[in-house]
């Protein structure tokens, strides 16, 4: 690797670069996804996935997880309760059936319909706590420091402190590896703070977590924004070290400042 | 929306929300993708996406492109030469099917075997050029100045000029806009600067588009470097206003500065 600058210099270096790797989820014997992804904390991701995904409702529906490495990549294999078994065989039928128009895959958009368990809990956290949990973040981000290639996903405490945080090549990823460690270890955050922006499928997910508040140090997108409306999910974006953006019904939150 | 600072003050503010909206690819009438986007630019986002999918291999295989605006979202019609009609039926079928462990969709993964059309040309820019291209980028991103949410493609020449620049919600869609836009007017870069990460997507976009150099302002993942370099793809990585990290031979490009 060759450092360049805008004088046209050039000086040798080494950087580490973020992993990259296949992994693929299979739920009951069925291949469900496979992601590319930072292939590490793979039974949080699974188990936050299997959630997000709505495949499960709780952790306790996953009744075990087994991660194999085979030449291609990496497996892993879900095993859930029979209550939930029912759901993949249909997810997946409907999957091979929407190919049949872009119209029926638009109706069909299943992301956008999916059930949300209730609105989130009021927030309950005093503003200086969102600067210091993102003045703290940097401490629980190696993947980052090394490489510059990753995003990270923190569960924080009313103090602003990092109670456990997750990093991935990919937002969405470093969002389930999270989401699927709260409820592994039973953690209810004040707030989830992420890396990335905010887009519908990270506000989706903040949503089956039940977090009170989600803080993102990029913008939210529109669709973003509507689903944290309707359903009731307080958002922070443009998190940065001297001012953030509260949004959604902020009044209800900081408005008492 | 809040403006809240580190002393708790909150003052009333109003910004503008980057749009994201379900945009449906139907090809030969099969429906074939629903992908969360700017809803911008459909005619060239619809020929990028064609030839990164690699469903037709030049956009002279593709004879119509209709936008069609449904309750549910927009839907763009896509309609290939005969020529390139099987491969639609053929991507369905196998999608179909990878649904049967994680095995077969990781020894699968299509997006990993799919045909690169030959090594990309040598570079042939000058340093300074790529500070220039970063430094005038800013006046192409409208979308990222209103509302922080968005990324950049930009196409630009040897002298470091932007010569057309795409943005949108998904850096993958604004890599799909600028390399449909260069297939559609006959536009040969320099080099192409992305706002992004350079994943093994956007690597893979590249090559298709034989573009000699790709620049990104984050840092490269390690199956993108691996892949870079497996297709002689030079990469600059971490563009910033006062160093750029080039990467994949780079000796080979900028060693005789």
């Amino acid at each position: 690797m060759l450092v360049l600058t805008p004088e046209a210099s050039a000086v040798a270096a080494e950087r580490l670069v973020a992993e990259e790797a296949p992994v693929a989820i299979e739920v009951d014997g069925i291949g469900y996804a496979v992601m590319m992804m930072t292939p590490a904390d793979l039974p949080a991701f699974a188990t936050g996935f299997i959630l997000t995904e709505r495949l499960a409702d709780h952790a306790t529906d996953i009744l075990d997880i087994d991660v194999f490495q085979a030449e291609a990549g990496t497996i892993v294999r879900v095993a859930l309760s029979e209550r939930c078994r029912g759901r993949i065989h249909e997810r997946v039928r409907h999957r091979s059936s929407d190919t049949s128009c872009g119209l029926c895959g638009l109706s069909g958009l299943e992301q956008l319909r999916r059930p949300v368990p209730g609105r989130p809990p009021r927030p309950d956290v005093a503003v200086p706590a969102l600067f210091a949990a993102l003045g703290r973040l940097g401490d629980h981000q190696p993947l980052t420091r090394a490489t510059g290639a990753a995003h990270a996903a923190a569960a924080c405490d009313a103090m602003g402190r990092v109670m456990t945080a997750f990093e991935d090549v990919g937002r969405h990823n470093a969002l389930d590896k999270l989401i699927g460690a709260m409820a592994l270890a039973g953690i209810s955050p004040a707030f989830i703070l992420v890396t990335s922006r905010i887009s519908f499928e990270m506000v989706d997910k903040a949503l089956v977590a039940r977090v009170p508040l989600l803080v993102g140090i990029s913008a939210p997108t529109g669709l973003a924004l509507d689903h944290a409306r309707e359903h009731g999910l307080t958002l922070v974006a443009l998190a940065r070290s001297d001012t953030m953006l509260a949004i959604n019904d902020p009044w209800r939150v900081f408005g008492d400042l």
